[in-house]
């Protein structure tokens, strides 16, 4: 399995980044092919007796957290039916494909009528799921992605960051305005911001040698561990994009080339969750390449492929880096009101999962929220509302909490290599990152997931997940204080 | 199957194109689970009764054809036990491995030990399909590359050139020393040629909504008939051979493109030959690119990405493209002595697959066949004589005919063409090249497999293949005669 998967991911990748349009259909056969069989892999029916089997040997702690792998990825394959899991692909391939020209024309009535069948089969999906695993419907889609997280966590986490974000954004925003910040002026021509990118890749410790950089439409980072494939996406009016979306890749992709070579090919060789794959690309992207030591490190590399500007002063980029302002769309968001658009999902996509709201209600929902959290209208505007992200019409429900707790993770990361390193801001400044990399190696990348996730952060921070810390760093950074 | 083997082109295409080296033993690992996973649908038990079921239905003649192109396959697959395709690969491998660093070394012994295996396997192979399909060793392993071609036939046509190009080489030799040829100055930026390449796959109808052009270390055309991956390799002292490698597979290229649509997924749908695939790239390299009509059209082209030059006049550029000069290397040959080359290796493998002769007697024949065949002296010279290609490291024995029965039928297709089409060359030459496509799409593109090769080779040109059409070509393009 590992090695057809080896296959799937590798197409996966040609698929975004390289390949041309009409090969598209033919791609799209081979890849379903892959995925049935590997299904029938993972859902033989001798594995039952296997797994029981082995759970009654003398089993060593790898062999053990091993098996709880095996047994976790072998109960979800199983709970679902062949026949729903092609129902499911043939359904979201059909709203995602007809969702990107209705989002174009804003057309929120001809997305539903396909997202009513989305809806429909993820609710079967989390049904199933929900009774093999003994869980609530929306914590059985969400444990796919974060095992072991449920609502009543995510309930307490966003709660706390609920109550105090606002508020927080409001004094940000007032500290803001007083400030003055240049903006470089461009073009900044693709070649240079290519050859910055794949140095800053060289500073963060990319190995070259086990993966590459392409482009493609939306960056992401795919392949194997072995051969890591990340994207980014170039605009010759602004290098902060791509290089942003270069570092925070190069996040996932060391993760992902330090996982123990001694495990690949076994359910614990692999990244722990998504969350926990979140916060190696927020603690590259926000925590590090945002922070005033590194900026001070990579103004000179940027005045040098760009030319002079006194924008490129690093006291000056650094404020540019981290300028907040609420939007409406998330992927465009800075750290601190981005959680706010991930809290606006999780509160539509729970109560739709467990059947509390209908699809029609999504709109109406989306409007009241966007107004209370981030005090914007987007009422009429599904294209920049409802209808901006691709996961719902992909069927990706239990999601988007990833990128918040990914946030929070990196934030409680830091705060513990801070206590563990002295100077540390002084020594990336420097260009010494080394510090940074051990303890992640140390930390994060090693363990793969021998741990499940609640021990992982205890292990590594000493406490369990503690949205104190995400909070403590925005109001370090864009308030001055604590 | 079709399905599966997609994957693999891919993978393989990615391995060969974008692969960085640290992701080569899960990618090796990952593409053998698939062949055998292919060897296996391939082998399937119900497949002997489907087969000879089918045969007694009422089928029309397309289906008949595509059940006799399942046979053969079916036969080929069936002949090998799993066990010797597995000692096959690892033997085959590491012999190729190998042979990297020993024709670099112009280590013969070195590779002689490992070469004794591959011979080995690769008699053993012979064997077993020579046994199931009725042949000599030598055909069986032949008739994989070129289905129905035989020793007898091949013996015939390489035994007319044998006979006239030795002469024909010296002859011209005479003719080409008297010329004053002007070699462009360089350096050609690499940036020049990539754009003069992909403008020249243009003209030549390459379809880009189905295919790209990246670089590699040696050129080939890989991917599937909806997705054709193509590549080449830039020298910036040369843009001859960057040009001419993209012309070699853009020819290999609208093959596929443009197989039967309906066909694909059916054996019918495969493209009928390696020596029919090679007569498309060597039409469009050499019957096409190097002819003084093609020439006249693309020097504007060529001078307008480098610069003014005289030596970029077409006439010029046409003897440039044309020189003759007999030499140790096949890849680096001209079309006229490369034929030679050809024999020379089909004349030392046939009879080491038919045990005529032992591994340790290849660098003696060779040196003999060499001062014979090209005048040339290659004793001690493993490097650039026997060691010099990859296909007997990798056991890929009956190959080489392939190349030059590309050659043959490439000069009958045109032969063929000016039969039938007034003012060719002035056409091409106007940049009207869609008569040349029609009459490839006509003969050759959309028949794939319906017909076995001598079948498709009359029905396109009247006749069976005839050496003298090659041989004419030559003797018109070199020496002005005929």
């Amino acid at each position: 399995m590992y090695r057809f998967r080896h296959l799937a991911d590798i197409v996966s990748w040609d698929r975004n980044a390289m390949m041309p349009p009409k090969g598209n259909a033919a791609r799209a056969a081979a890849a379903a092919e892959l995925a049935t069989l590997i299904h029938g892999l993972a859902t033989e029916p001798c594995l039952a007796a296997l797994l029981e089997a082995a759970e009654g040997e003398p089993l060593d702690d790898l062999e053990r957290a091993n098996l709880r792998e095996m047994r976790r990825a072998w109960r979800e394959a199983n709970a679902l039916p062949e026949s729903l899991v092609q129902r499911r692909t043939l359904v979201c391939a059909a709203c995602e494909h007809a969702w990107r020209g209705q989002r174009a024309a804003n057309d929120w009535p001809g997305f539903l009528a396909n997202f009513r069948d989305v809806v429909n089969v993820a609710r079967e999906e989390a049904r199933l799921l929900a009774e093999s695993g003994g869980l609530s419907r929306y914590d059985a889609l969400m444990d796919r992605y974060e095992p072991g997280m449920r609502t009543t966590d995510v309930d307490a986490l966003f709660g706390e960051l609920k109550r105090s974000l606002p508020e927080l954004v409001r004094r940000v925003a007032g500290v803001q305005r007083e400030q003055r910040v240049l903006v470089p002026r461009g073009p900044f021509p693709v070649a240079a911001q290519k050859a910055l990118g794949l140095e800053v890749m060289e500073v963060l410790g990319f190995d070259f040698g086990a993966g590459r950089l392409d482009e493609s439409a939306h960056p992401f980072s795919g392949g194997v561990p072995e051969d890591v494939r990340l994207t980014t996406r170039y605009a010759d009016g602004d290098f902060v994009q791509s290089l942003m979306g270069v570092v925070h890749e190069t996040g996932h992709a060391r993760y992902e080339q330090n996982l123990p070579r001694e495990w690949l090919g076994q359910p614990l060789g692999q990244a722990r969750s998504y969350g926990i794959h979140e916060s190696m690309s927020l603690s590259f992207e926000m925590q590090l390449a945002r922070s005033p030591a590194f900026v001070a490190l990579i103004a000179p590399r940027i005045a040098a492929h760009f030319g002079a500007d006194p924008a490129f002063a690093h006291e000056n980029l650094a404020k540019l880096l981290t300028r907040v302002q609420p939007g409406l769309i998330r992927v465009a968001a800075d750290e601190v009101t981005y959680p706010l658009h991930v809290i606006l999902r999780y509160e539509i996509e729970r109560p739709l999962i467990e059947g509390e709201i209908e699809a029609d209600d999504v709109p109406a929902l989306w409007d009241e929220k966007m107004a209370a959290l981030l005090g914007r209208d987007t009422r009429g505007n599904y294209r920049d509302g409802c209808l901006q992200d691709v996961h719902w019409s992909d069927g990706a429900f239990g999601y988007f909490p990833s990128y918040t707790l990914g946030a929070m993770y990196a934030a409680q990361w830091f705060a513990a290599m801070r206590r563990a390193i002295p100077a540390l801001d002084a020594r990336i400044a420097e260009g010494d990152l080394a510090p940074v990399f051990d303890w992640m190696h140390a930390n994060v990348w090693s363990q793969a997931s021998r741990w499940e996730t609640p021990e992982l952060v205890v292990r590594a921070s000493s406490e369990a997940l503690n949205p104190a810390y995400f909070l403590g760093h925005l109001e370090q950074r864009y308030l001055g204080a604590g």
